[in-house]
């Protein structure tokens, strides 16, 4: 059987989905929990491997067991058997052929941003903390200019091994929230780094650092060295991704 | 000079507002800070002594010292001296005369309920999960029902120690929120664990255990026993407090 997960998780204490050796990762927590439950082991595919301390309200994954398994008996058991910030928030079977991460047509993703001279007690695990006064018009134009299919070099990290940078940004805007604001993004994919590095650019346009123009520019350039910082983790939640072509 | 400050806390790590001497508690976390900040120890009042566990977006606290400071510089040293889990929002200056607990004219609570069969990886801290489908129309009427001047006599906790039990709410009410819902209630004062009793009840109606119309004969029997259980302390957040007559 094929099964896939919906996963929700605070990604604060961990580094990153992908296993790792000696370090606590989500990709770990999940298949401990599984060889528990199937009493096997069992490899977990994401839809994305998120980045240490960045978060999910729906990654997706999948493994495979000989097992038949009641589905809601099973997301119950793996609940019990997770620590409180992993949620597993449905369980389903799927296709032998369905690929997480190859068959995904969309991805969504948040990056909050508190924006108050005082941090929040309640969302600091949850958001980029910037003291300093935000022009939301002006990043909510720039923003605007990432939308299309574009080549995103600019703003990918150093060591992203993508053979191509071509990415098609399907929504991108910014939303005020209380006492902050909100970066969305859709694309058919991303890559490493991408999201980080558009916010860091936004806040340096967003404080006055840049024009809102400077954004096409350096998305056309294509120039890494021409992006603004790389904004931290925490702010960053991976929302949704979408199979068009899946039948659940 | 006599100092006011507007605090935000996840009290998940304390044991309540109020000072205890081997357990951690948000006034002691508090005056910690302004000792070291006044560099002489200074009491702190609050509006409300927060339960263990309960958490403030707009706890209202008052201290004195002979030193005049500045205010956003006192905020900031606060900030930097107090751990993530609390803030410093504001730095006022208040009348010699102002009581933070007596002069208080209005408070408001927040209550969330996380109404999904899977436990949120994000919001446990800050919601008691109620696996169980919630019927919030019923849940909506019963609210309605405390809204006015009532001896609340029947939600108070056996070891409340208040003189009256009459108190004036003048909003009770319950709306959808993302995967939940939220109670939201304003009264001129509460009851110890009031809310939190109130809120117990509303779930017994919301899934069905009593009809809506029981929380209107609970309120006039004033019986205790004939309320629901008193819903855990993680959901809770004390909103705000108002002085109408404060020149603020």
């Amino acid at each position: 059987m094929h099964y896939r997960l919906l996963l929700e998780y605070d990604g604060t204490a961990y580094h990153g989905w992908q296993l790792q050796p000696n370090a606590p990762t989500l990709q770990g927590v999940v298949e401990t929990a599984l060889a528990t439950v199937l009493r096997h082991p069992a490899r977990v595919h994401a839809a994305g491997r998120t980045d240490a301390g960045v978060h999910a309200r729906g990654q997706v994954a999948t493994f495979r067991s000989e097992r038949v398994l009641e589905l809601r008996e099973l997301r119950n058991a793996l609940n019990a058997l997770t620590p409180p910030d992993v949620a597993i928030r449905e369980v389903a079977v799927v296709p032998e052929s369905f690929d997480p991460r190859r068959d995904a047509t969309a991805r969504v993703y948040e990056y909050r941003i508190w924006n108050q001279p005082w941090r929040s007690a309640f969302w600091h695990r949850f958001t980029w903390h910037v003291p300093r006064a935000l022009d939301v018009p002006a990043m909510r134009l720039a923003a605007a200019a990432l939308a299309g299919e574009h080549d995103f070099a600019a703003f990918r990290a150093a060591d992203c091994d993508s053979a191509s940078t071509i990415r098609c940004v399907t929504h991108s805007g910014v939303t005020e929230a209380e006492n902050g604001c909100i970066y969305r993004v859709q694309a058919n994919a991303f890559l490493k780094h991408m999201v980080r590095t558009i916010v860091g650019t936004l806040v340096e346009i967003g404080t006055g650092g840049r024009p809102y123009a400077a954004m096409a520019e350096i998305l056309a350039g294509g120039d890494r060295t021409l992006a603004g910082a790389t904004a931290p983790p925490q702010g960053l939640v991976l929302v949704a991704v979408s199979y068009e072509r899946l039948p659940l």
